[in-house]
């Protein structure tokens, strides 16, 4: 259902490229290939990678406890509103968002290798806001049996706006997308 | 005797500015600010704050359960060394690592709000390696009643060469060091 309802929000069908879904969950994520029409399981330029997830307090509360991050603006709404400004209450830690960008290149091509990231936090990402990340192969060079793929990166909490947006650049080891 | 010994690698002595230090903990971290020459507890441009921090297995385990990233080369030693080219084994994500600055700022200043952050992923972070994560503005204007502040933002395994470098900019409610 939650797929479903993603998948309108973000308009996938409008979209020009092969478009691999998967839903939300913490655990390692099924993933849905949709066949492109040049080869069904390799990425190639333009192909979108997509995850939703809703983080919720406690995936916040303990993503303050292994990082160390504390910071009231994520634990105390009345704080996020009265300092923080965020008129809805807490917000998710932005390196939490932006872990899912990582998060869906690995688990499409485990054994990837972050190179780099860039972000900019737009707007903010409330406790219980359902986030759709979506990562989009834009450039792909060869080196010797691995590959190094530039995808631009983006979370979504509605149809217009991008709350997070950037670029990333990884090493994976094959083009092969997992079934 | 960690803040000693990383005190010596990082070289704080040779710093021109203040420097404010703190060791290990994945607990809210205690603050140890060096009177500035300045003021004594406001934040200025070529101010460094610091932390460091060894992950642990558990440290990445926790991490891949709460943000999804399951990558092998995170948690498999010999994955890591086969398929990531890592010599001596599993690496830390490097989301994790690079939420040791959101960590600094935010201990630092309650209530900041990030606004952007690159990262350049340049060597690896072995499980078990010391890091040592510094912040120093950079930059710093008001509007209104709070500022924006440019950081630059690295993280060191050894005295010569940075495994993450970027910039980070936030929002920051006041100047005000927390003591």
């Amino acid at each position: 259902m939650q797929t479903t309802r993603l998948m309108r929000f973000m308009s996938p069908s409008k979209s020009r490229f092969p478009i691999h879904f998967f839903s939300s969950t913490p655990s390692p994520p099924p993933i849905e290939p949709t066949p492109s029409p040049n080869s069904p399981h390799l990425l190639s330029v333009g192909h979108v990678l997509r995850f939703s997830r809703r983080f919720m307090d406690q995936d916040v509360a303990r993503f303050a406890e292994v990082t160390g991050d504390y910071n009231p603006v994520h634990l105390d709404s009345e704080f996020a509103k009265s300092v923080g400004g965020f008129d809805r209450g807490k917000v998710v830690h932005g390196m939490l968002v932006a872990s899912l960008f990582p998060s869906i290149i690995a688990s499409n091509f485990p054994g990837a290798v972050y190179v780099s990231q860039d972000l900019k936090f737009k707007l903010p990402v409330y406790v219980g806001d359902e986030v759709a990340a979506e990562v989009q192969a834009i450039n792909i060079r060869q080196i010797k049996k691995k590959f190094i793929v530039k995808f631009t990166t983006k979370c979504f909490t509605n149809e217009f706006h991008p709350v997070v947006d950037g670029e990333a650049v990884a090493v994976l080891p094959s083009l092969n997308l997992m079934k």
